[in-house]
């Protein structure tokens, strides 16, 4: 399964020119040999020939274990100029988009005869087209993410806090196995929900409000990521009407995703179907993201994405309308791109539900 | 008080040779303007030139306001090409160690005519050494937290676990109006206290345990660290032996302090007298560390930092003997570096501390 990731990545290097390539993104270098490490502030790269050689700079302090790729240990005394360097042999070098410059100008520093170049998108391009494993896995954990958003529904009651319905959901994914939450929960009631990143506090549950939840776990290592609106005991008509048209703008792009789609005209769906009643202005980001490993990957579905979908990408498709300090709608689902369309890949029903009544 | 910083760190620009320094690092960005942004993935850097010219660029979705910096705004849709190399005028630029690679790279490449070299040392030895403000803040957020290990001390009771001291902590720190903490508290009873590196979880406190507590706030922006190791109703022989070894080890390097000591020194203070004991090679970790607006500031106190203790420094003193499997103590003060000495910003008694007794 390694050995396929690093293919696919050195076939990547070989379209851009580059014979070797430094990755240093911890949680691409576990996709790509299944080594886990948290570097903390020290170097951990995996150097890539485009002859899908494979080289791994580890600090004597990661505890690694039974790992099979080829190893170059350094301690905290030696300096990265001695250590790096010496193994790049390429004119053109790829580097990480987020290498840290303290690593990266002093290895530039002793390679004058070679370029560096960004190159991590070799790796992010790879990443974002699933394999099986992959696939099942994002599934699993959008099962899970699933079930545990019907308990929180379940959950609501009057008087409820916020901050107690995120404690609750914690519970809730530990019960399930997971290994956490692949973000700070987002749970909002009434004029809460109008912005879009509120973070949970004290607030209360009352009669008529709004209740937008965006939560996601972490299951064997792969995110989920879902939003839905409910309403506690009442709705008023003008947000039942808002919550309609999101719904739908969620339903018109998702069955307009499909291999070789413009990913720039899933957005548009759902942006011009919620313009067309008004709501245009309080749409006020992207369509969605890619997801995998990370729950904000390389990638996003917006109108500047002019690339084509392609079979096994998964991302979110999130539409939302924020009325500031009155109130606000959003809906997700994970989908994965298939030859014919999508898989979604959650399930709690999107149509219109008033809990506690 | 920012010109003040500025022109500090504008003399060791000059030392170094560098006519221009890209700052990137969120915190020192606010210690040298007083603007505070979290840029997310988003460009946000402080050019500094030589003769105190200052130039910010800012994306316009931050919500600056206020502000009289000089500033160029940017939108998502501009390439970083356009907006930095325009204004980079000299042969040497500082770059800051921890700047990513996807900003750093275009910029060198539309600079051909400049070297970039790391230059944020510039930034971090002018924060290491404290100004008035500054000195009283620390003061003042170290009392609180003598106040909350006093208060955690006295919560201590049989059957209590790690976990809900940890909780009962963060509600004496916010009843102290802290922003948070500056770390996960550490708090370990018994055996787990031989992991230097524990964090709270279920275990429960039982007679005869050691109980080592780490924990530090943020208050006013700047943070607190301290430790302190108790004992619960009674305590073995061995263990008491340790306690006292420590805790001269802490003592003796604190006497140590004072301006113009070589900093390794301090910590070969602490080191040798565990050592003569036989415990050297269970004090398994640098002495100490500098601290300000962030809890882990550049700069060490450990063997390898020859550098001479300036006045207005401010770091930890934090000896520890752990015995992995069963038992640990830590025992730590920040001070400040004055002329005749030290500063001990914190007043918890050390002598040995039988609680529940």
């Amino acid at each position: 399964m390694y050995k396929e990731r690093v293919k696919r990545v050195c076939a990547k290097m070989k379209e851009r020119g580059l014979s070797q390539l430094l990755v240093t993104d911890p949680v691409s270098i576990f996709y790509l040999t299944g080594i886990k490490v948290h570097p903390g502030e020290r170097f951990w790269a995996l150097l890539l020939g485009a002859e899908e050689e494979e080289l791994l700079f580890a600090n004597r302090l990661f505890a690694l274990s039974g790992q099979t790729v080829e190893t170059v240990l350094y301690s905290d005394s030696e300096d990265i100029r001695s250590v790096v360097p010496p193994h790049i042999k390429s004119d053109m070098v790829g580097a990480d988009k987020n290498m840290a410059a303290r690593f990266l100008l002093p290895i530039m520093e002793s390679c004058r005869e070679s370029s560096f170049v960004l190159g991590s998108d070799c790796v992010d391009e790879v990443r974002a087209v699933k394999d099986e494993m992959e696939k099942e896995r994002l599934r699993i954990s959008s099962r899970i993410n699933d079930e545990c958003m019907e308990k929180l529904a379940a959950f609501m009651h009057e008087g409820v806090t916020e901050r107690e319905c995120g404690e609750y959901l914690k519970g809730l994914y530990a019960a399930q196995g997971c290994e956490g939450l692949s973000f700070d929960p987002g749970i909002a009631f009434g004029k809460n929900a109008g912005d879009p990143h509120h973070k949970p506090d004290d607030t209360v549950l009352k009669e008529g409000d709004c209740i937008v939840i965006d939560i996601g776990c972490i299951k064997d290592d792969y995110c989920s990521d879902m939003t839905r609106t409910f309403f506690w005991k009442k709705a008023d008509p003008e947000y039942v009407r808002i919550y309609n048209i999101v719904r739908e703008a969620n339903e018109k792009a998702e069955a307009l995703v499909k291999e070789g789609v413009p990913i720039c005209d899933i957005d548009a769906a759902a942006r011009e179907h919620i313009a067309s009643f008004g709501y245009g202005e309080y749409f006020t980001h992207r369509l969605g993201h890619f997801i995998g490993l990370e729950d904000h990957e390389k990638g996003d579905v917006s109108s500047v994405n002019t690339d084509p979908a392609v079979r096994d990408m998964v991302f979110s498709i999130e539409p939302g309308v924020y009325l500031q300090g009155r109130f606000g709608v959003r809906i997700e689902d994970l989908v994965i791109v298939t030859e014919e369309g999508c898989e979604i890949l959650n399930h709690v029903d999107k149509e219109l539900c008033i809990l506690g009544v």
